[in-house]
């Protein structure tokens, strides 16, 4: 039986100001419920249908059982999936120290801007082993339900900060910090590190004028035909693909 | 001035049943449509706030001054910018013959169902000069207002069409036909012909049952990290770079 107060309470997780303010954030679905739940994530309630079963190992972890109404009430979407987990945002996500990075490839989004590219870089990365993406403090909400549903379970394996770029390019400057433009070197013909930042700008404004100086490697990927400018994500991805085929 | 039928008349287009029933389209703000006026594509009508002003090449466009309130009931977005333009379906687009594929690079979406995937696969393609992407009928609707805002023009420029796959499978059998699973032979070490048909698979089955006997080529783009999977789009776009490196 779900109370109004828990209903209010979860729905005004939708929100990003409350999410913040209560560092909290759903997650949705059967499958991504279960990859959260066997994940470092601290989880504080589940609402799930009557008749589904999630194993809960942590008995800190509330469950609740909601009938379809109900759960349609919690959820983000028109058509929820049997169930909806409030997990804790990690605290390191928030003001994290930026100066951990080891010889490792690492993500830096500077002011990127849409649910769907953030969840998709994040889940990118996973694929291609890269553990840390860092996200300029005015990038979209990562704990978005947008996020959170592109991100496709990734989101509870890599490590995601919001930081202060300048601080982190200026705290690194042992790693070069690879840009993509729309002049630079050939990716597929320069010289790549085993380690670095690659930094993907803002969809319509790239790389802000104030992070120019700290990017060592301008990068472009050839273009064949007449679009404009490629896709965040996808860029993210084919420079990631690139930085792994060596 | 906006007269009731203009405005349900564009409002009905906001459906993929009305659009196929009247084989018209929607193009928002302002960018979008200038690419769409000086695109190939017939222009019904053009709804514009006053004050701005469009080149209209075509006599046949009708040209209608609207208040920004008008504006927001014809477009599908929250925060319309300036304009709202009605296109034609190219008629080529619907039952297109199978059998015009030359010596090229073409992509191929099987029941692809993500708007956002297909705008961006549309986009992708533009900027690796690859000129056609076919769709099997029970794909999304690319005229939806997400794929053609996602596809940021290139919608404009790459032919796109509906077909029945096997029929182009069949008729194509001189081309290799390149799918992506989870295990093939690794993209970056196996060789590639210039031309073939790309096949991406659905977001969450892959590559339907009773297409994969055409599938000459079974291609790994290499996993490192833990995702289960790569984004359509993001995989389409490593396919198609991967092609264009060589």
């Amino acid at each position: 039986m779900l109370s109004k107060t828990q209903l209010g309470f979860v729905r005004s997780l939708h929100q990003k100001k409350f999410r913040q303010m209560y560092g909290k954030f759903l997650v949705e679905g059967d499958k991504l419920v279960r990859e959260l739940l066997t994940s470092q994530f601290k989880v504080d309630a589940i609402y799930k249908l009557y008749g589904s079963n999630y194993e809960v190992r942590n008995r800190a972890t509330e469950v609740i059982t909601v009938n379809e109404m109900e759960l349609k009430k919690l959820s983000t979407h028109e058509n929820p999936n049997q169930v909806i987990a409030v997990a804790q945002i990690p605290a390191s996500d928030i003001g994290h120290q930026t100066s951990d990075i080891k010889d490792e490839l690492a993500i830096v989004c500077d002011n990127l801007s849409d649910p769907g590219n953030a969840g998709t870089i994040i889940r990118t990365a996973d694929w291609f082993g890269v553990g840390k993406v860092f996200f300029s403090e005015n990038s979209v909400d990562i704990y978005n339900p947008k996020v959170v549903s592109s991100a496709k379970g990734s989101l509870f394996r890599v490590k995601c900060h919001y930081v202060d770029l300048k601080n982190l390019f200026e705290a690194n400057r042992h790693l070069k910090a690879y840009g993509t433009f729309m002049s630079g070197e050939n990716i597929y013909d320069t010289s790549l590190d085993k380690s670095g930042l690659i930094v993907i700008g803002n969809e319509a404004n790239g790389i802000s004028n104030e992070l120019l100086p700290f990017i060592t490697d301008r990068l472009t990927i050839p273009q064949f035909g007449k679009a404009e400018s490629l896709n965040a994500a996808v860029a993210a991805g084919i420079v990631m693909g690139e930085f792994r085929r060596r």
